[in-house]
Parts: C-alpha cells; sequence; structure tokens
C-alpha cells in the first residue's frame, strides 16, 4: 500500500514513519515488519476482547484517580468503539508474532490512544495527549491482559458454538421423528447385521451431538477464572490494590460473563491448561462431526451403485463430466473442518506444555488455533443443519430391500425357529443368492403376514425377542 | 513355546490343535495367530473389566432362569477369580486386533468356560458341561459388553490417576511451604523479570495438578452410561427385557461404581466420543507435566553454569565420562510419559472418528492407548512425588544473586524513584556489568537496610507498590 | 519374583542387594526401581544392535592395545551372545527411562560385564576382572552409543518394512492381473462415476506401495551417519584418535551396514531430525494403509446390503449373536495399527523437538515409539498380504450389476448421442428407477452387442473415447 | 458488500443474481454461499496453479483444433493474467471447501471465461462466446487439474522453502566461523558437561538446516508425477489421446519444471501420499527449528540471571513495565511457526487417509495446510536469518566463567592426574563453591599458562586427549 503522508514516532529504538492516517503506532509498525510471517491477522474476537479489557482498566484507574477524567473517558470510548468491532483494519500484526501478545496489546494501546486522541481533538500520534502505555495501558500488563481477553474471546466464541451444536442436534432430532417408521438393515464393521430404523440413526447422531453441546456449556466455568491485576508475572507489582480488587468487578459488569479473579494469579499468567482442556473438548465434537459425516457419506453413496438408502440435498452441480453428479459437499466440508480442528488441538497442545516459569511465550498460537476452530466448527455445525441434514430425504424402498434381501432378518426369526433351522436358512439364501425373505417364506415357516408383523420396526428395534411381546 | 499335549476343537473354519492345558479355546488360537503384530497384550485392567462383567451377566441370567444353578456358578465363581487377576496368561491376544473387540471377548469367554468346566469336574475343552457362547456369552455381544468393561476400566485407572495427581500436588505444596521465604527473579520469556519466590512457583505448579485432579476426578461421571443389554446395534434385539433391566444393577453391586444404562443404547453402541473426552483431560495433564518438568530442569540446570536455583535429589550416576554428574531423570521420564499420552490422545481421536454407522470397530485401539496412558502418567506422577519433587533442594544463594544482580529490582523501586531514574540506574548496571543493587545503593536512594525491606518477599510478591503497605 | 541369594554392590549412591544369578548389576537395578512407568521394556533390535556397537568397540579398544587380550576377547564374545539376542530377560529398565538412554546403555554393560566374567571363569558381580564402565563402556559415551545403536536398529528394521512392502505390493498386483477383466463402476466421493475394471483399483494400491517401499529403501542411506566416536558432546575429548577412526569401519564390518561418521559429531549427538524423517516415511506408508483398508472394507461390505463387489477371506467367526457374520478383522487391524503409527510418529516428532542444547534426552521415546511402529506396520503387511489380499475374490456378478445400474455407463455413450440425449437418458432412468442398461437400449440407440463393445473393459479404462478407437 | 447491478446466471439447481461486475459466476457464487464457513482464501499459489494448467490445456486444445483459434487464444491470455497474479480477489471460495476441489476449478474456469469473453469484446455472463465448462474446462476434470496444480504449487513453496533453508544456513555457518574461537562448557541434558566452542554449536544448527534444504531439494522429484489427462477417475476416458500425451509436454514448458505423466493415473487421481511424504520433511524441518529456536532462548536467557553466553538484536521494547527487557521474539515466532506446521501435517496425514476409492476428497484440506505451512516456514526461516541470526552477539566473558566455575573442565585435566585426583578437584570445588580453575591452580597441577594451553579451543573440541597432541 502506498501511503501519501507519514508522521514520525520514535522508541528505544529509533525513530520511524508511521501513515499519517493510521490509529496504530511505532510498535505497532514494528511488529507488523518484524512477523511477515503467515499472513493471518489475529482474531477479531480477540481484538474486541481487548478492548473491552482496556474499558475496564480505564474504568477503574478513572475510578481510583488515576487517570484525569478526560482522559480516562476517551479511553473508554475509544476501547468501547474497537470491542464493538469498528477499526478492526487496523490490527495488522500477524497472528503467529513472538511476545507473548505484546505486539497485540501494544496495536490494540496503540489504536486507542490515537482515536482517544482524535476524540479529545488532537492529532494522531501527539502521545501527550493520550499515551498507548502511560495512560492506556495502566495499572496492566501485556501478562495480564493478554490471558483474560482469550478467556473472554473463547466464551464468547463457545457460546457460538454451543448454539451450533443445538441447531445441529435440532435438525438431527427433526429427522429422527420423521424417520422413526423406516426398518432397515443396521450395519457393524460394515457387514450386515440385525435391524434398525433410521430414525434410530439419527436418533444416535443427535444423542452425540447434544453431550457436545453440554460439555461445550459446561466447560465455560472453567475459563472465567482471569489473571487480571496480576501484571508481570502474576504477583500484582506495581498495581494498585484497589485497582486489582475492582477492575474484575467492572469486567464483569462490561461482558455480562460470570468472570472471577483466579486466586493464585502466578499459576494465572503461566499455566494455560485450561485451553488444552477447552481444545480437547472441541475436539471431541470434531470427532462426533467427523464420524457422522462419513456415515452420511456411506448412507448416501450411489445413487445406484452405493448403499442410497438416503439422499442428500443437491447443493451445486458436482461434476462437468458426469452429467447430474451431486456430491456429499457439505459433509465433505465438515469432515475437514473437524480434521483442520483436530490439528488445530495439536498446535494448542504443543504451546501450552511449551510455557516456561512465569509465562507462556506462546499465547499467540493458542489464539490462533482454538478461535478459529471454534468459529469454523460452530460455522460447520450450522451449514450441516442448514443445508444437508433438514433437506436429507429417505429412500424407504432401498431401506427395505436392503432388510429384506440381508440375513439380518435371521436373527430376528431365531429364536422362534431355533439355531439350526435360522443357520439352514441362511446358508440357503447366500448360496442361491437370493432375498432371504423369500427363502423364509418359501420354507413354510411363516406367511408373509406374519413375517411382516414379525419385522414390524417397534418389535425388532428394541429390546426383547420380537414377536413375544404381542402375547402379552 | 513347545505344548507337549494337544486337544481338538472346532469352529466354522475348521478343526485345530489347542495345547491341552490351556484355558483359551480355538477362536483364540485363531485370533492370536491372525493378529501377530504389535506384541502388545491386551491391559490386564480391560481383562479384569471384561470378566466383572460377565459374572453380572452369569447371576442375571441365573436369576432369571436362563441358566441352570449348577452352570451359572461356576461361570460366575471363574468370572470372579479372573476379575481378581488370576489366569492373566491365557489372554494371549494382540492387543492390536480386528473385529471390534471380538477376540477379546471370545478370550474372556472361553477362559471362563474352561476354568468353570474344570471346577464342574470336567475336562478342558468339553464345552458340553459349559460353553463359552451359549453359557458364558448369554444375553450379549461384544458390542454391549467390550464399550462396557472399556468404561469400566477407564474409571478405574483415572481414580489411580486422580489419586496420583492428590500425592503429586500434596508433595508441592509441602515445598512451597518451605520454600515461602525464598525471595529469587522470576523470568518471562527467559528473560530476568520482576521477583517472586520459589514457593510461589511451587504454588502454580500445585495450582496447575489440583486442577487436573479435579478435572479427572469430575469427569468420571461421563464414563458411567453403559450399553450393556443392548446387544448387537443397541437395539436389545434377542436379549430379555428382564435381563436387560437387572444386569446393570448386578454390575453396579459388583463393582461399587455408579454405572447406569445408557437410555439410548444405539448411540451408546456406535459413539465412542467419551473416551476422546476423558483422554483430553488426561492429556491436558500430559501438558502440565510436560511444563513443570520443564521448568524444573530448567531451575535445576548447572550445577555450576545454569540457573542452578533447586537441586534434584541424586538417584543414580548420569556420566561414565564425566565424574559426579547427575542428570534430572525424573523429569525427563515424566517428559516423555507426557508426550507418549499426546501422542496416545491423538490415536484415540484416530479410533473414535473412524467409527462407521451402528459400530466402532477401532475400540480395540482406544483400548491400547488410553488405559495405558492413564496407568504410565499415574506412575509417573507417583515417582515424580515421591523420588524427584520431595528431595529437592532450594540453592537460596543462587536465587539471591540472581535476583540482587538483575534489574528485577528496578522495577520494584520504579514507583519510589521515577521512571527516568530507574532507567539511569537500569542503564548504568548493564554498561557496567555491576550487580543491580550495588548500583541502586552507590547512588544513595536507599540505604541497604531500605533496600531489604523494600525487597521483603512479602513486600514484593503480593499484588500493591513495594513500601507502600509499611506505612498504613 | 522372589530371589533366593543376593550378591551386594555399590556405586556412589551407596549399596544395593543384586540378585545372585543377574547379569545385569546396580546402576540397571537403579534404574528399574527409578523408572516403573510403563511397564514396556526396551525393543529387543535396540539392545542387539548397542550390543554390536559394543562388540565394535571392543574390537577397536584391543587393537589399539587399550584392552588387554583376554578381557577383550571376552567382552567381545559376551557382547556377540547379546547381539544375537540371547540373554534378553536381563534387559530389565522401563523403555520410557529418563537420561538419554544413559540407564539402557549401563544395562547392556552390566549384562556384558557379567557375562564375560563368566566366560573368564569368575563370579559375576566382581568387577575386577572385567569392568561395565572402565572395560565394556571403554572409549564410548551414552551419547555417543546409544544414538549410533538407534539408527543400526532402525536400519534393521527399515529392512523388514520394506520387505513387507514387496510382499504387499505382489500381492496386490497377483490381483491386479487376476481381475483385469471385470469391469466395474468407479466412485468418486462415494458416487457412482466412470466405469474402471476391479484390477485397476489394485493397481493403484500396488502403486501406492511400491511407492512406500521405494522411499523406505532409500531413507535407509540418511541413517547411516552415526556419532560414534563422539563421546559426551560430539568432541570426542578423552577418546584416542585411533579408535576414532577404526571403530566405524569394525562396526560396518561387523553389521554389514554401510555405515559412516557423521563427519560433524557435534550435530550427530544433539539432532535426531533424522528419526523425524524416517517417521513422516512410515507415516506415509501408514495413510496408504489405512486408505486400502478403508476401501477394502467398503468394497467388501455386505454380503447383502452393502457394496459387495469383492469378498475377504473368512478367517474368524465374526458374531455369536448373528450366525455366519464374518467381519473384515484384517484390514481393521491394518488401520489400527496404521492409526497407532501416526501416533507414535506424533511422539517422536515430540522427542525431537524438544532435544536441549549438546543433547536430546528424549531418545529413550524415539525409540519406543520408531522401533514398534516399524515392526508391528511390517508385520501387518505380511499378514494383510497372506491372510487378506491373496484370498480376495471378485463377485463379478455384483460388479456388473452396479456398472449397468449406474449412470457411468453414460459418460461412455456421450460422445457418440451427444450431451443432450445423454442428459435426457439419464434423467428418465432416474425417474424410472430402472438400470440404465435397459433404458438406453430400449431408445434403440444401440443394440445389446453394439453396447457390449462400447463397454469392454479395454474401451472404457483406457485413455480416449471408448468406441472410437476399434475403427483405427 | 453492497453491489449496484447484477447480472443473471443459471445452472442445474435454478437462477441467481450474480454482480455484475464480478468475473466469477453462478457455481461460485453457490459455493462462496454453502462453505461460509472457515474464513480461509484458497491460496494464491494454487490458483496461480490452476491457471497455468488451464494454459496448457488451451494450447493443446488448440493445437489439436477442439477449440477454435479465437476462443483459444482468448483462454490462454486470461488464464495467463491469473497465472501472473491477476484478479486475485475474484477467488472467493473457502478454502475448506467440500467437493474435492470442484469448486476452485469453477472459480478458476468462470474467471477465465469471463475475462476471455472481455478481451473479446463481449460482456461478462455471455458464455455464448466462451464457455466456463464446455470451452475453458475442455478435455479436463476437476479430478486430473486439481491434483496436478497442487503439486505444481507444492513445488514452487518448496523452492520458497528450500532457499530460506539456504539463507539461514548461510546466516548460522557465518556466526559459526566467527564464534570458531569462543570456549565455552557443552550442556548435555542442561547438566555442565565438557568444553566446546560457540562455533561449534552454531555449526550444529547450520548442519541440521542443511540437511534440511537437501531433503526439500530432492524430495521436489516426487511431487513432478502428474495425472493430467486421467479426466474423473485416472482411466482418461473421453479425453483424446493426442491432448493426453501433449498437455503436459505444455505444462513442462509454461512452468519450466521437470513434470511428467503418471504411468498409472489411476493411481495418481486417488493417492495423495506425496503429500504427507513432503509434509512430514516440512515437519523434520520444523523439528529443527523448533529445537534452535529453543537454544537460542537458552543460551540468551538473562540477561543478567540466566546463561546470557549470547545476546540477541533488539527488535522492539519488551515490556511496558519493565524497563529494558528485550524478548527473545524472533525464535518465539519461528517456535510457534514450528509448531503450526506440526499441527498442519496431522491435518495433511488426515485428509490424505480419509481417501476413498478413486479419489481424495480432502484434498483442499491439503492444499489449505501444506501450502501455508511451507510459506510459513520459509518465511520464518529468512526473518531469523535476517533480523535474528546475523546480529547475534557472543558474550565471551560469561562463556568463560561458565566454563572455568564448572566441573567441565575436570573432563579435560582427567587423563593427565587420573581418576582419583579428578573426582578429588571436583568434590573440593562443589564442596567450597569456588570456581574449579581456582581450585585446580591451587592444588599446583598446573600453572595458569599450562592450563590455558591445555583448554585452548582446538584443544578440547576435537577428538583425542587435549594436551597429547602438542607432544606431537
Amino acid at each position: 500500500m502506498v501511503h501519501l503522508q507519514y508522521r514520525m514516532e520514535q522508541d528505544l529504538i529509533g525513530k520511524k514513519e508511521i501513515p499519517a492516517e493510521a490509529y496504530y503506532g511505532i510498535h505497532t509498525a514494528r511488529a507488523a515488519e518484524n512477523f511477515q510471517v503467515s499472513g493471518q491477522r489475529v482474531h477479531p474476537e480477540l481484538i474486541k476482547a481487548m478492548a473491552v479489557v482496556k474499558q475496564a482498566a480505564a474504568e477503574t484507574n478513572l475510578a481510583i484517580g488515576l487517570l484525569e477524567p478526560r482522559v480516562g473517558s476517551a479511553i473508554f470510548q475509544a476501547a468501547a468503539e474497537i470491542a464493538e468491532g469498528k477499526l478492526a483494519d487496523q490490527f495488522i500484526v500477524d497472528a503467529l508474532q513472538g511476545g507473548a501478545g505484546t505486539s497485540t496489546n501494544m496495536n490494540v494501546n496503540e489504536v486507542i490512544a490515537n482515536r482517544a486522541i482524535e476524540i479529545l481533538g488532537g492529532t494522531r500520534g501527539d502521545y501527550t495527549l493520550v499515551h498507548p502505555v502511560n495512560h492506556v495501558n495502566m495499572s496492566q500488563s501485556t501478562n495480564d491482559v493478554y490471558p483474560t481477553a482469550l478467556r473472554i474471546a473463547a466464551i464468547r466464541l463457545l457460546v457460538h458454538l454451543s448454539e451450533s451444536c443445538a441447531a445441529l442436534q435440532g435438525a438431527l432430532q427433526t429427522k429422527e421423528a420423521e424417520f422413526a417408521g423406516i426398518l432397515k438393515v443396521g450395519r457393524t464393521e460394515m457387514q450386515d447385521a440385525v435391524p434398525i430404523t433410521l430414525g434410530q440413526e439419527f436418533s444416535a447422531w443427535a444423542e452425540a451431538i447434544s453431550r457436545d453441546r453440554w460439555r461445550l456449556y459446561k466447560v465455560e466455568e472453567r475459563l472465567r477464572q482471569v489473571n487480571l491485576g496480576g501484571t508481570a508475572v502474576g504477583t500484582g507489582l506495581n498495581a494498585e490494590r484497589k485497582y486489582i480488587y475492582s477492575v474484575i468487578e467492572r469486567l464483569r459488569a462490561l461482558t455480562g460473563l460470570g468472570l472471577a479473579r483466579n486466586e493464585n494469579m502466578v499459576d494465572g499468567t503461566q499455566n494455560a491448561d485450561v485451553f488444552v482442556e477447552v481444545s480437547g473438548l472441541v475436539k471431541a465434537c470434531a470427532a462426533s462431526l467427523a464420524k457422522i459425516s462419513a456415515d452420511l457419506r456411506l448412507l448416501s453413496s450411489g445413487p445406484r451403485a452405493g448403499l442410497g438408502e438416503i439422499r442428500l440435498p443437491d447443493l451445486q452441480a458436482g461434476s462437468s463430466i458426469m452429467p447430474g453428479k451431486v456430491n456429499p459437499v457439505i459433509p465433505e466440508m465438515v469432515t475437514q473442518v473437524a480434521y483442520q480442528a483436530m490439528a488445530q488441538d495439536l498446535a494448542i497442545t504443543l504451546a501450552v506444555q511449551g510455557g516456561q516459569l512465569e509465562l507462556n511465550a506462546f499465547l499467540p498460537l493458542v489464539a490462533a488455533n482454538l478461535l478459529p476452530a471454534m468459529e469454523s466448527l460452530g460455522n460447520s455445525m450450522r451449514i450441516m443443519a442448514d443445508h444437508c441434514i433438514r433437506g436429507i430425504e429417505a429412500v424407504p424402498e432401498k431401506c427395505g430391500a436392503h432388510l429384506h434381501n440381508s440375513v439380518g432378518i435371521i436373527t430376528v426369526i431365531l429364536p422362534h425357529v431355533g439355531y439350526d433351522v435360522a443357520s439352514e436358512l441362511a446358508k440357503k439364501a447366500l448360496k442361491t443368492g437370493r432375498p432371504v425373505r423369500e427363502v423364509i417364506l418359501e420354507a413354510g415357516l411363516f406367511t408373509g403376514e406374519e413375517l411382516d408383523q414379525l419385522l414390524r420396526p417397534e418389535e425388532v428395534t428394541r429390546p426383547g425377542i420380537a414377536g413375544k411381546r404381542k402375547k402379552k
């Protein structure tokens, strides 16, 4: 980008030209240069959460008289704007930055300072009015602000994730009800097994997602303990006691989240295991989604030469070379998002275990993986619910044909005819290649009507011996 | 191994010689041959848990009249012996077996059958007395027995893991108290930062482990929902209703665990996400242990040319070529166990996401990774507590020298002398290479006594401005 | 285990009773106690490789006059026995040991020393005759012996792995030829696509395995650079120059491997990246095996309600509850071994990246994952070749039915009838549910014979427009 | 974004408004809507590589008379522009798309078509002039175009990566030479060991990177086998033979890369193991970088209370709360990039093993991880070379003090004084806390000058007994 005008800023290392219109300053500019590495930007939810922490700090500093009202109010207002997502293009430091988040903190400090200066009628870069470190960062350290903000951002995306689980669960349950009467063959180890309903298959998927939803909902409370006020290593050195005890209260009010001060802020500053915990649950959700997506691709395989027991909605043309081919693109997308989340979990684990002594320098890597994982996974579940699950149609004739053609029925009649007769019928069917139903009827053991009675979904897909219940 | 005598057994595939003294039978022998792959045996806790499930099933089948008393009692007794760890050498199938655990189930069935036959005075292999499938496996399927047993085994090892956390936490807290008065420099990003006590460092580690303990304790309840009674696909086909509702009760009584029937057994049969959840927490514990172990290696580095702030107990000679060298072998071992657990978590995730339709065929892989991970990690924490943490000694003179030599003190006096003076002193110390304490004293800003007052642990390692408190 | 008699040994830490019959000594006994953690033993190939290094060192020390002939010969003989696999039960230290392999080195030193003492007619424990450190470990350090032995063990297992690839490739190619004439529908994204032969599917699998074979064969040369002679940190301090330049030559002669001295032994002592490289290739092989195994399970799914295009050999009964059910247990086993190898690759990566300064303390973790991964994967491929692939039968009638029923044929006739007519036929088939072949014939565009001509495997499964070639 | 004008397009699913100024069309628009999931765009190198494949196809179709000259030339020109990076903002489909890359292929087809239409003087959307499928995608399938393009993009980024290795290796070697004379203590398992030079430490790092460079250079040839011409499943159905044999030649000419046709295109279409292989090597590089970065952080720790043997260049202020604190931000960044690459390797492995039958639907996930991993890792090495390694200064006085204070020297004098005297001196030094050098001199065994002679770098850091050489 070409900038027409520049202002000059200075730090310990020297002077540097900054685009005149930039809200960020020299620390941001240096970091943006130093870390031209991944091209990935810091996640917007983290920026917003940093800003809300700055709001709380400004309010507190103002209340205990450390900031003069004019400056404090301008900082608060500027931070509030950023917390709403404004000036998002000013956060230019690479997500994979060194320095334990210091550069993101300075980026936020500088943008707030310059926006506050602007609010006060000054010129960007004139830090005598509002100083990024002395005023905006007052009573804070990156080491307490950054982990606190990361937890807030994670909580917010957990909500998104949990709600997406609810949406997907709902869609699956609707189909569970819709397909409750469609009997089909169950498959274990990809081999024909005993009967099940299509509805039950959807219910098992829904159940898995409901577990994810509950877990993700519950784990939120683990993220609530923040180390704000701990300053550099968690001891709170050089922060006023009044500040420490009041800032969390304000943060709680501003966010509406049940945040609390970690009683052991030395721990809170250096240990990031909670992110492994949260990511582990995100990964459990990903594993379930990968399983469900694979099942959907299996059941909808065909349309002619596959299982073809369900039909996924058509979303886009699948092939230029094969007319009419439609692919399971949504489950494929979900699988990939799930695989990506598993990989992101590894990055998070590596970052967390790599912490050293009083700080974990790799929190930016945690942020760069956890927040996108939660966001993408949440998005993928909504898309799956809306654009795939809701439109799924059963193919009852295929379900029925597979069932009546398979040895699964043999297991149903086994208690009625005994193991030897059942095995004989199974063998005969396999040898002749004829549908099992036909072979059974031919043997004269049951009439078609009796067999239909025996094979009613409510008979064969609930605990007990099919055909025994009705006698009660 | 050479066997002198054989008996002949037969299955659908044909006849096969089985060592006459073997309690296992033909299904086991075939599986042992088919899966000569990893040399890793099935974890003993899984075998014990399978046996206790067999006890519960036998009791129930007996109670509802499906098994005659003589046979049922013999099965119960045989299963009880195995549940206590007897006949452990009879479980010879490879841990990485195909078949969703069927071979382990058959191995248990056969050993129980032959032991029961022996109890009844029969000859091993005479399955007319007690049949592995018809009697021992009655009302069951691998698909409900195996996941149920895996959950029981996991719960039992969770207890081991959680207790080991408690032991380690206790050892760390003892040291936290012992080292509460030893002031030292804190380090962030491996650079000298502000003061902290050695006790606080131990407290942060203890806190992390206490979180692990709590998590591992809490997650146990997620494992309690079992699918026993669901038979092949979770529908419970061909199991008596009376059996299904009673068997869990007996299992609960036999194990003393709060087990409950999964309300959706179709879900319970095919979904294994709970193991990803549990493993994710095990991994969080591993991440904390890797971090703590690395810190211990850092702080004990030296003895002369490293940080050398603590001394680990000597456990074994470290080097043949360098006299007197002693290495941090316990933290190194713990790190490796932790890394292994992270890898095992990946294997578990892969297995779980790979489930297809009504069953997860890869539960044996889950078992082969989750149970050893929990066991090793538990063992490593106990060893760490007993053979490393308890014997750690502080090296206060090193702690003191590092602190007084570092710019960390500058931050303490900053509120008293202002940023400019502080920076001047810091620069002077860095330029001359002299200890910071000396430079401060020389400047005549504080007497040695005043500086000592200011630098008392209770001043500089708790929230607030050091030196301000005493005035109150 | 209860030992009846003990001898007393002593080290820097104190005295300790050692079972009188043990070949290992006090260092081993301490390590075995210190690391009671995983129950996993050190891989036998590593022990054998350690022993062959000891042979080479003894020969060299003897040749340059550092060891007297009687002692040197006894050490050589004892080491040779262990290199052949004898005394395997004497290597009792846990695989997940701390100390960078020192305990395994000491275990080997002690067993060799006591066996040599025995050869010389002495009493075990009388180290005045042969001393584990002064004699057996002469001119060596764990830091050069252990990485050298690990490379030798890895090379030997690479050969196993590469030969197993060859066996599997051969089995697949046999089937490729056998099934060359069986036309079937190809599937992309699990949806019916254009025709392919069953032989081509086997050829694609064979090709993947042949690539693995070639990679694994080629990477062996990367393992040949050893740091033997580098002693503690790779500088070779206190090893005689004559020793350093001669020991590798002898090692080469003893092993028959093209080993060479790493020119930069400081690098060779601290860097273990080659194991990540090798493991990465093992993982590539694992990924291919997972893919092939999944395909086999898909194609053999059924037998009635699945794709059922191939039939896997029956190896063991699959279910007690469903008569005649046979499961794809070998592919399931292979999948699990492959997943395990992926996890082991992660453990290796973690260990390698965790090296610090002049040494990698986590090589035991590398050994504990790399060697089993190579062994299991090799075993699994041989089992797959012998017990699964060789016995696979095609089900041509299913292959044919799926093809003629699918829109895949439409793509074949498209160049002959144009896009519009083709689409019309496809729509009609989908609407009526009738086989595509029938619909085409009914439209009178081709006779059955013409269609058969067009659909000959050699027409539709090679580049070009089917039906155009014969005209040439 | 608000668009003022729209054009109407149509596909099988229905009509849809497309922004009038858009070069992309309806297929792209649908995909962009369907996959609003990660916000990550398709990597620009993949788009460029797709475009160059389109150039080759257009040229070939033109040459064999399938495309009329006017249309073919316009397509070629449009594709050439995109291959140079133009119109980059028109590629709007999410990187984590389902459909095996079809949407990216269609996006490229549509943008080329509309740009070609523009070149021919037509109106965007008027596909009678140039049709995205019939003309731009002629003789192609996503299934051959996409894997081919992915390989080209990977080769190009491999070059970047390999050159970055060279830059880093060069920077390390410069320092190796510069620090060749600085003697210091070596450390194994974080404990003081024998002497080494700082130059040797840099040489070991350089050696590791040179191995990476060589590996990454060599692996390029594995990527050269492309399946272009294989169409849907690799059989080449419906592509002219003339096209198939000529298109690769043109692609080779256009790219300047040694591409070749995969002899088994069925294999090339479905198997993606080569990406696991390449990623495994990228990961080996990452592991080395993580190790080197950690070492740099260790050696530069301090400045006062750490090892402090080297000083990293200051790039940005490290802390607002601790004046003058400068952090090792570049090594921290590199560590994170390395960890990210390890995670990306997992995503790639998951994607590759998940391929099914004739196609791998998860290649977009491979692309979304492999290309960024190579790019970021390459960038990080350049930054490391230029902004960290080049500016590193040794702190010889610290190196010397650590060495002379440590028991490392004892090992040097051991061959001269014997084990007993050496141990005695070591004990005395440890007991009194005095520098080892002092203790040795006091014992009168060497003069200071003799000791200096003995401890010359060339004496103690090369193979052999220090002090013996000069006598020769």
